[in-house]
């Protein structure tokens, strides 16, 4: 059997891409190599698969990014002369999806953990797909929700087997659950543990992306995407958990005034206090009409969502056959490893696919 | 693209097999054809995908299998000339299994719903992966366990990431699950809710059969091989909940003695009585050893296993990559509709690698 010869560009080696590189990249299957690996600042070519000194080679690198990083990754694509080529986004940076049409088009399959590009506007998304389609290339992206918890593998599972899906929920920001569970187990404010989860690193530089439900929004976006559904993520009704003065202000003044939290969200977090209390997204289909939206909602005891680990994703897919109860898939879902491991599993897909 | 021509021999049309040529057959894609169904005592042939009247067909026909109803099946796959070919095996006959090889040999895939195959000894499972890899055929069966909830697909998707599982436990027995259930929210005897269950269809014919943990031992037994581990059933030990006396006795005498289960039960029923119990498999690779078993185990009343909603299934994996918490897949592991349409994904996985 011929083997395909597969190129990889890896795009950014922060926390994701340099667990990959150096845990996954060893393991590649003959016949994938890695031919690049593109930063912000710089890159490496002509890699020949052999990456093992990635972080000293990048230090010893004078071949510095252009003002528009974005471009080498072109260039490198027109280079490589492998008969197939990936490029793999595992950056979290949302300039980076602007270039996805362009790489497909240069001939390039694309693999994401970055969320941006499953959750751009229905236009450009469209766009996305169409290009994919025309150039006849592969886009895996099974991180960019639970960090490979298999959810967009049930949902296509679900399709596969001819069955209709009404609602997918879920419980899918781990700094959210994280910070909602500390502040229900304790009697420190809500605002206290805002600042711990953020000096602990669970949430973005500036947690009001997560309080916002901004990132709640992208996921869910990206399931009923993978659910066959049409949705622009603007469709996506959010609960803030940021008072309306301290959403514009700069993250310093955020800071300062981080105490305001606690009275806004006074009258929610006393609902039902004796019950557990989780930020829920939920999207779905009744008689044609998408619904979208997360919020704070309180659970039942002993209910599946009210006993996910602090700190777990937990998603519900109602269905025609799902309908008694749901499917449920649920487990970590952060963390460089876990993502990493996804990213691979979308690799090895991608090659057997190539080779198939 | 040229479209793959599938000849599907259908064999078994009971409860799984009438709903999927009532509800799924009639969905095929253009290329694919139901060519022959088979049932123990008559068949038809040259249906032509034209299954509508597949009830009435079979009560007017007068092809009467012979006594080896299973060597039709042989025939047809000889005189079948598509491209390529598939028996779908959706019966609950132990002896199906005996002629996979045969048919392997004679050209056709195979798509399971009956578990037999996939945990039968380790010797005949060799022989079967042996036939498999030596005529380059596809054999899928993710119905085996859970009625399609995506555990199988879950445990593929660990080992393509690279990862390593350690353990696997469920609750995979929805007819024990049930039985236990009622038992402990009532103040009846556990022999009366085997009664009940067995009167409502939940469980096998003889209840022993799930009474002594076989079944679990066999869904343990799939697990544990699609997991990559080599195992024989009989390596399952199993909790019988049948006390000795009734285990050889006929079905009538089991039945007239069926309040000896009571006494039986009575030390384990009462040890954590407050807490919910249930009958939990587990199989786990720890040192290079495998270690598998079935037996009634209690949970905290906030654990995930005690949570989960009675019938339903619930498997975890436990692995390099989740360690700090499992990864979980549950809901509606039993039925019909639920095993059809899982049966209907692994028909369109087939037709899909074959086309590509």
């Amino acid at each position: 059997m011929s083997q395909t010869n597969l190129g990889i560009i890896v795009v950014g080696a922060g926390n994701v891409g340099g667990y990959w590189l150096d845990n996954f990249a060893p393991e590649l299957p003959v016949g994938a190599e890695i031919v690049a690996i593109v930063r912000s600042t710089r890159y490496l070519t002509n890699c020949q698969g052999n990456v093992s000194n990635w972080r000293e080679d990048f230090s010893n690198t004078t071949q510095h990014s252009p003002a528009d990083a974005l471009a080498v990754i072109l260039q490198q694509l027109e280079a490589c002369s492998h008969p197939h080529k990936v490029v793999l986004d595992l950056t979290a940076d949302e300039r980076i999806r602007h270039h996805y049409t362009d790489w497909i088009a240069a001939g390039a399959h694309i693999i994401s953990a970055n969320k941006y590009a499953g959750a751009s506007s229905n236009q450009d998304y469209q766009k996305l797909r169409a290009a994919l389609q025309q150039h006849q290339r592969h886009w895996l992206a099974n991180t960019t929700v639970g960090a490979g918890l298999p959810i967009q593998a049930a949902i296509q599972e679900r399709l596969r087997g001819n069955d209709t899906i009404h609602k997918i929920s879920g419980l899918c920001s781990g700094s959210l659950s994280w910070i909602l569970r500390q502040f229900q187990a304790s009697d420190k404010a809500f605002s206290y543990w805002v600042k711990q989860a953020a000096e602990l690193g669970y949430t973005e530089p500036d947690p009001r992306q997560d309080l916002g439900g901004h990132d709640v929004a992208r996921k869910l976006t990206i399931l009923a995407r993978e659910a066959g559904w049409t949705i622009d993520p603007n469709d996506v009704q959010l609960q803030s958990l940021v008072p309306p003065e301290l959403r514009q202000v700069d993250l310093s003044q955020f800071w300062q005034q981080i105490n305001k939290l606690d009275a806004y969200l006074q009258p929610w977090l006393e609902t039902d206090s004796a019950k557990p209390m989780d930020y829920l997204g939920t999207v779905a289909l009744t008689n044609g009409q998408l619904t979208a939206n997360a919020e704070l909602t309180s659970f039942a005891a002993d209910s599946l969502f009210a006993t996910v680990r602090t700190g777990d994703s937990a998603f519900q897919i109602y269905s025609d056959h799902y309908c008694e109860g749901p499917l449920t898939v649920q487990g970590p879902g952060v963390g460089a490893a876990l993502t990493a491991s996804g990213v691979h599993s979308d690799v090895l897909t991608l090659f057997s696919e190539l080779n198939s």
